[in-house]
């Protein structure tokens, strides 16, 4: 892609109204135009990050043969009269009626709908268990929507439901969405603790939130900091290892606000192990048994006659807001360096033009094409601003890497540099290398 | 994936609501459930075959050079007041009012939103032409939903919007959606043509509609037939090559119902050409010049200081619809037959399982592992049902190719067969090379 084309409207200035460093980015950066209160465009760059970040969320569900499905946004308030949560969820629910006066909403979640399509369409033990996702967009209608994407009205977000025959099972599936978090999170760059947490509107009595640490955060949190250092590379997705994981992170005090008992944390953790922080929620999991499915009637029939109703969960990944968390958690120093894994570019070159010398123009495009036939994707910048002007651009934009054709490029080498890394001199074809291997770590 | 573990409620009886093949197809097949009035949720069937569709749609923007965005599902009233249009939509529009009693709407199209998008970001000539897409859900609140997916409440549609400098300019925007339509249409194994049709609440004066033959459609058509022959593969994506091939089209009588003239129609075609048939609307392409950049004020900078207004235009196809679309052209005599572009699974295995033997089992087994591992997506019918159920089963399931494995298969040579094609004994080997050839040819 040429700059030049690329529909990117970068800020000079920060907008007063953006308070943390992701918000002020995002806008800067032209990755999204709030088009009302609290409700966001999503412009190419932004765009084609989330596409990346969702890609990797549905990528870890097949991986532990989650099934995609897709529910609508607008739902009949019928279904959540039946779970009783119509009245309960209150004003954050946006509520509408259709032209003949049925009432409707705007999904916040969909535990109420996924039951009801399980409860018409599965009726035996024998296809049990079932794991179920979507990536949809969901709406709150936030009072004081804030953070840009991280608290916003309108949002997406990958919600799982499990659905099994007891308990024992069902604990197996929540283990598994567990396990596929924590290499989620990890593919995204990310350290994300699971934390002991409250269930709030969505019910049961077994919850993890998965947090990164931000000063920015909205959760505080109360660890043991040694859950940081157990590694997820140890284990596989069979049930036995995951189990083993899990027993792991349990060892460790690891608890949100709502959790947290003063008594407990200095009992439990030695002084110089406390880590009390702030951090930002990036995915939640629920078990909550029978709480929708037997308002909902919904039950599948055992080997012997007898019906049950089916044991559920439910687990949410925010992915419109992962894009802002990524920021919080990588952008330093006025530098941005987006994880390979979801950068909006593979690499980005960067020419020093001058106009009446067309010499270093011909020699970045040589390489562009080069790059782009062997399927890199690459942002050429082919405009005619100074080189400081160019690389405070590319601060804001992130891509790791960057090819840089200044005074110090010779015929067939080139500067390649890593932000906040050294730089290298290369050939186009060791660049190329270098990327086609760190995609395939990836 | 194995067949027992797949989410597909299948039903033996077609629902007498359904009264069109691809609505009762997509019940019966478990592709999608309806949750409310003209509101279906996907399951995993229709699901996938969506999203190859949406992919298709997406690759063949992406080839003309438009850049994917993404535009919320809800809207502020106001830029719709700024248009006019926002009292001229009537019912169909879903209006909403927030907690705050603030006038929303769950965008129906989006002219208005992306000309605020793009007023507020391109203030220069320089920055023209520009193509910018999206593909998200829309919502029309329709009196009478019917027809399954074909016309429905809630429809994910990709809309893209052009926007020039001038008339010549933005024409050859146009032409160049005319040719990425044609090829859209034609990996998804239809034939569409374009044809001259009114611009309804869209606006301008240049306008086709892309409809494919089919008994059950909607749009009343006239034309001449010798257009089914046009071959657009003679034709590349320079603006001179599409100019021709839009002069193709334009030599051959093709409206619809509202732009017909019983007397031009008899002039310009004579009798043994003349078609008059129904056809389904797939897509539809407009130019409107600045009907939305004036009222709302987007204009840029010209070289010489001056202000102009941009000239725009929209291209709508419907995805969701296009599942349906392909149905109705593809299934017959209770037959479907997927597009392999498109289809669900590359192939299935059907074997004739016993209950205490397993040896066919574990030589289906096995040549499902050896096309998995080739990256051939599979669908293996792990079930005890009788072979004649089976078939009927993935009669209605519609991947295009099977491996049989019944009373003709030997050792290492199976029963190939392509729906409503001839059979042959071949090896996995032999099948692998086949299905890779023709995924390359897509």
């Amino acid at each position: 892609m040429y700059l030049s084309k690329l529909f990117i409207p970068l800020l000079k200035e920060t907008p007063s109204e953006a308070k943390i460093k992701s918000h002020q980015l995002m806008l800067r950066a032209g990755m999204v135009k709030q088009s009302s209160t609290g409700i966001y465009s999503w412009l190419p760059l932004g765009f084609k990050i989330m596409k990346k970040i969702e890609q990797i969320v549905r990528e870890e569900q097949n991986k532990i043969g989650a099934q995609e499905l897709l529910m609508p946004t607008i739902q009949s308030a019928e279904i959540w009269k039946e779970s009783g949560r119509y009245d309960e969820y209150g004003e954050e629910m946006l509520r509408i009626k259709d032209r003949q006066g049925k009432e409707m909403l705007y999904g916040p979640t969909n535990e109420e709908l996924i039951t009801e399509i399980f409860r018409s369409s599965v009726k035996s033990y024998k296809s049990l268990p079932q794991l179920l996702y979507h990536i949809q967009w969901k709406f709150r209608d936030e009072l004081r929507p804030r953070f840009g994407v991280m608290r916003c009205k309108e949002f997406f977000m990958k919600d799982a439901y499990s659905f099994d025959l007891n308990d024992d099972e069902a604990k197996k599936s929540y283990n598994k969405m567990f396990f596929a978090y924590l290499n989620t999170f990890k593919r995204l760059g990310l350290t994300a603790i699971p934390m002991e947490a409250d269930t709030g509107p969505i019910g049961g009595d077994l919850s993890h939130e998965f947090v990164i640490l931000a000063e920015t955060g909205e959760s505080q949190i109360y660890s043991d900091k040694r859950i940081f250092d157990i590694d997820i590379n140890k284990h596989d997705n069979s049930d036995g290892s995951i189990k083993e994981l899990r027993k792991k992170y349990d060892e460790f005090y690891a608890v949100t606000d709502d959790k947290f008992k003063k008594e407990d944390f200095e009992k439990k953790v030695k002084k110089e192990n406390q880590l009390i922080t702030k951090g930002i929620e990036v995915g939640h999991i629920f078990y909550f048994g029978d709480k929708y499915s037997k308002p909902l009637d919904c039950s599948v029939d055992l080997q012997d006659g007898k019906k049950v109703n089916v044991k559920m969960g439910s687990y949410g990944i925010g992915v419109s807001r992962l894009v802002g968390a990524i920021i919080e958690a990588k952008f330093n120093n006025n530098i941005m360096k987006w994880p390979f894994s979801v950068s909006p570019f593979d690499i980005a070159i960067i020419p020093s033009l001058q106009k009446n010398d067309k010499s270093n123009y011909l020699k970045a495009e040589k390489v562009y094409k080069f790059l782009v036939k062997n399927k890199i994707d690459v942002l050429f910048d082919d405009t005619n601003e100074h080189l400081s002007a160019k690389f405070k651009k590319f601060d804001l934009i992130g891509i790791p890497y960057q090819i840089i054709l200044g005074s110090k490029s010779t015929e067939d080498k080139f500067e390649f540099k890593e932000i906040n890394g050294k730089t290298e001199n290369l050939s186009s074809e060791e660049i190329k290398n270098k990327l086609l291997n760190k995609r395939n770590f990836n």
